[in-house]
């Protein structure tokens, strides 16, 4: 997907939300669990209540490995279901891969020429050519950790340099040089919103996949009033505060509710500070 | 595998090596590619005459998921092959994970319910809630990114900090609170074995994964002058230098042979270096 795609699905829904689709067997509805493929047909039944209020959704790896095979064929299947019935949506595989290039080109090969994923996560710690491998198909896009939103984004991304300058921001200055806008985006965690002003010093016009609303307790106002430009340039990512929402019959409407609560959020958001 | 267990057999082998069993099908010799799972019996006849200079495995995820499905069954198999025959090998995913404590926990069931690795490579950027995970598994191991073998480690990895404390050294002390030398390793480049003597002074006894002799261009001598503990602490690997030696039908044989050759030099080195 271009970079241009993306800003005009976002303008039409007047919605920048991601659907994080962390499907969880332990955690899916029961009545579910004795179809034959219950994590697909829960995902299946989330993305056509949610479609119209999202533009991207974000399956986590880690939830489809922890099934083995089976997981991933769930997991295979549900990027076939988005790509076929909702072509307009960007799709993200979030696996926080990195290696070096040999085998990061490895990697680039698993999800965008055999599952055709738009995008994929990308750890920063080992450098350049653990990132450039992703950098090299065209309208697929690099994801690439900044700050993230968890407790231990503390330990080593804040590590301030002689000239008191942080991790994170060494990860973004120097990573920009190695693609563009249209084909890198950052995650930067909503916990730490009031970062994004100094963020967007950096990266004015790249896009930001923001986790941590809802579960995580980040706030999507702030978000917004600190990480937005003038093409919108986020992501905003909920994960179980939508897909968990309800785990009776009723799961997916009440998914479809949330998302669409949210989209109205972002809608306003959108009007007061896209600029 | 426990740490006793581990240093007895190194001791036994007299052998610190592991075999990094990369196996990218467009490189497996040409009359493997006509058998139902080429892969596994690649790895399968790598494993047969590589095994007993050998001490770990540690096959990359990266080209098993690079052939989607039809891969990770070839990983599965390989890492049950390995266990019911060579039962005091120890195997490495290298997979490079790290993720919220959340997703971290569900890659750490992929890993050590699901597949029955001894350990995992993880990357320290998210912090210790994106590690904690994995070191809950009893005879587990985290085997923590710190300084890679690849030209990227100059990215970030040596950002030094207001007192010349680099990055990669603030990995390995802080880290050190997180686990013990008896669940965790860390991941040194064999290409910054200068760089050695430096990391034994903050941590003297784990153990340290070595990637980057051959292909890379590290050098086994220096790692063992500089990196060697009385316990020996070192599993030095050695991926396309040894299974990619050949590609004939003799591919498994000339494997074995670079194998015990590296067993012969590992074990002048421990006669020299262990105290």
């Amino acid at each position: 997907m271009t970079y241009k795609e993306l800003v005009e699905n976002i303008n039409k829904k007047q919605s920048f939300l991601c659907v994080g689709l962390d499907s969880d067997i332990e955690k899916i509805p029961n009545h579910l669990k004795k179809l034959e493929d219950p994590v697909f047909e829960f995902n299946k039944q989330i993305i056509d209540s949610t479609a119209k209020y999202t533009v991207a959704y974000k399956p986590n790896l880690a939830f489809y490995e922890s099934t083995g095979i089976s997981g991933l064929i769930s997991l295979d299947k549900t990027v076939k279901y988005i790509k076929e019935n909702y072509p307009d949506i960007f799709i993200i595989a979030d696996a926080k891969r990195g290696d070096i290039g040999n085998t990061s080109k490895m990697y680039a090969k698993a999800f965008f020429q055999n599952q055709n994923f738009d995008s994929v996560t990308v750890a920063p710690y080992m450098g350049e050519d653990s990132v450039s491998p992703f950098l090299t198909y065209e309208n697929k896009w690099v994801i690439l950790l900044a700050l993230t939103s968890n407790e231990g984004a503390f330990d080593f991304q804040f590590i301030e340099d002689k000239e008191s300058k942080r991790l994170f921001e060494h990860v973004l200055t120097k990573s920009t040089k190695w693609g563009t806008k249209e084909n890198m985006m950052y995650v930067v965690g909503a916990t730490k919103a009031e970062m994004l002003s100094d963020i967007r010093k950096i990266i004015p016009e790249h896009f930001l996949l923001v986790p941590g609303i809802g579960a995580q307790g980040g706030s999507l106002e702030e978000v917004a009033k600190y990480g937005m430009n003038k093409n919108c340039g986020l992501l905003v990512n909920s994960s179980r505060g939508i897909i968990f929402a309800d785990n009776t019959e009723n799961f997916a409407k009440i998914a479809g509710k949330k998302a669409k609560e949210l989209q109205e959020q972002m809608q306003k958001l959108m009007f007061n500070h896209m600029k």
